[in-house]
């Protein structure tokens, strides 16, 4: 991604942000999530926040679990439906409504799938491997092939934004260049078909990155998350193994503290308090753990027994995603009636 | 291809060769064209009149119309729903027979371009770079872009094959490799989830390949092919202006005069002679064309009263087509519902 294209995608994006309070209506966002695991805290402040800000809002927002996705860059999904289940409470537990907020998976939206077909046809392989996502995916696993279900994703996701009419997609700056496949294929396939879709735009995100508590990127396999399933006691044994320093004084430096700091800005983001504001009269790691466990174990209190009972009842979770899968099939097959008319491929 | 597996996939070819008029209903055939226009006789005898060979032996043939694989390679895709209809009367008037072999089209069976998406997974995209069917086709695009199409185009026929459990399919030796694609589909996923799928066998051509009338490969944007439809004075007229010499003497040298032995040759093929035979006692070029017309005026004259018959009723080419269609719906939808359950993505 060029700097000069960030910039115009950043100036539009604040344009959009400003509009979003005043003209909800004129939204559709698409979003979602490979399921490979419970959600943690950064996807939560990251993401899931945000999903439900907009439709509190009243914007429309439809959720994919990208089940098949788990397979581009693995050979062993895991039990898929555990995983889809976790993230489907976790969701709902953070505030999604099912009623406004239709969620469904791939595997069950054999229109949306197909939809890749005449994308594909759309974008050229050269352009696929220069998209600098994918090549950092593909720099990740040295040594290992890359799956042509990797390299087409991005594909894959212009389905998924297409399919529903979507305008507006969150992304982090680093998934820039994806978007742009999604209005790479709008825009030719208008120049070729007809115009049946809107050109989406993004909305950049300004979380900032919430780091691991070993001061890492925040990862499942390095342990250094806080799931938001957690309870209080595993909360406070995860926030008390933290790496931190040994100075008394505690000050939010993410460059020269970075242990501190992550736990300072947790803190704040569960307080929605400034963490410079928050090292101030805290006296050693012990007080700042401290203050940081009862900041999440009071921010997710409700969220967590929610969670709880949604967990308990698989069968209320499995009917939303019916519920969900049929709209989106419903969406689906209508958008592929009109692929099929622009494109001539009507046999009747 | 390395010379040994095709000397093993020959092997094996003759083998079943040997066992399907004994064992017919022991196989199931998958084939199929992409529509790019009415057939020519290369394709009667290539391909088209073994597939009806097969039918009429009792095989299982299923026959699919890869509408969207015509842009792979052209951004316009030309009057599709045409372009059906004649490769559709083509077939039926050559002898398919819609009862005992269904007909259908990509683009109206999601459930089979669904699997694409898992298959895609199983394939690497240094193998799809590899195979040298995509390579000779990238390297007659010189400067051109290669779309994701062409590149996932051998995981898509995987697809096509996989889905209706077809075990035997008719190619020529150029397009093995694409079938090994298939192989390694079928034995991949049954190696990670389940052995849902047989391993097709190839069933090699031994049609020698019929040049076009001016001693060139026969393609439609050369001019040089003879249409299955063409009527008796279009007919004549191509043969008039076929290239030989101007030896008196007629003489079946493919090396040397190539234009006289096509013409020999394609004869040969439509009066079930040997051109070599056909060659004696002729006298000049004049002569050997007028061979030529009649053998392929009467051979093809039952054909065309057929085809002028079908391409005159467009409602009953859709009926059939919208036959084959529900029946590739229902196998595909059977196949998909046993990859989500191997595939653990059944959320009920």
């Amino acid at each position: 991604m060029h700097d000069s294209s960030f910039h115009q995608a950043a100036i539009r994006s604040t344009e959009i942000e400003a509009d979003l309070a005043v003209h909800p209506d004129r939204y559709r966002v698409l979003t979602g999530d490979r399921p490979t695991g419970a959600l943690h805290l950064g996807h939560y402040f990251g993401t899931v926040a945000n999903r439900v800000r907009l439709q509190d809002l009243g914007v429309q927002v439809l959720l994919v679990v990208a089940d098949y996705q788990v397979i581009y860059d693995r050979d062993d999904p895991g039990d898929l439906r555990a995983s889809v289940l976790d993230l489907l409470a976790d969701q709902l537990a953070a505030g999604i409504d099912p009623a406004r907020t239709p969620v469904f998976v791939h595997s069950a939206v054999p229109a949306l799938n197909q939809l890749l077909l005449p994308f594909l046809s759309l974008v050229s392989v050269a352009e696929l491997e220069r998209n600098p996502t994918v090549k950092d995916e593909v720099a990740g696993y040295a040594g290992r092939a890359v799956s042509g279900l990797m390299l087409t994703y991005p594909v894959h996701q212009a389905a998924d934004i297409l399919f529903c009419g979507a305008n507006l997609v969150p992304v982090g700056r680093d998934q820039l260049p994806h978007l742009e496949v999604t209005r790479d294929v709008a825009r030719r396939f208008g120049q070729r078909y007809a115009p049946l879709f809107v050109t989406p735009d993004a909305l950049l995100s300004d979380t900032p990155l919430l780091l691991g508590l070993d001061g890492h990127k925040m990862s499942k396999s390095r342990g250094n998350t806080i799931r938001l399933g957690d309870d209080q006691d595993t909360t406070a044994r995860a926030i008390k193994r933290a790496v931190t320093d040994s100075r008394r004084d505690i000050t939010y430096e993410p460059a020269e503290r970075p242990g501190v700091a992550t736990l300072l800005q947790l803190a704040g983001l569960c307080l929605d308090r400034d963490p410079a504001d928050l090292a101030e009269g805290l006296d050693g790691s012990a007080a700042l753990k401290a203050l940081t466990t009862e900041a999440v174990n009071e921010r997710f209190r409700a969220l967590r027994a929610r969670r709880r009972e949604l967990a308990a009842d698989p069968g209320y979770l499995l009917r939303v995603l019916d519920d969900g899968n049929r709209h989106a099939n419903a969406l689906a097959e209508a958008t592929l009636d009109r692929v099929r008319a622009a494109m001539g491929t009507v046999y009747r």
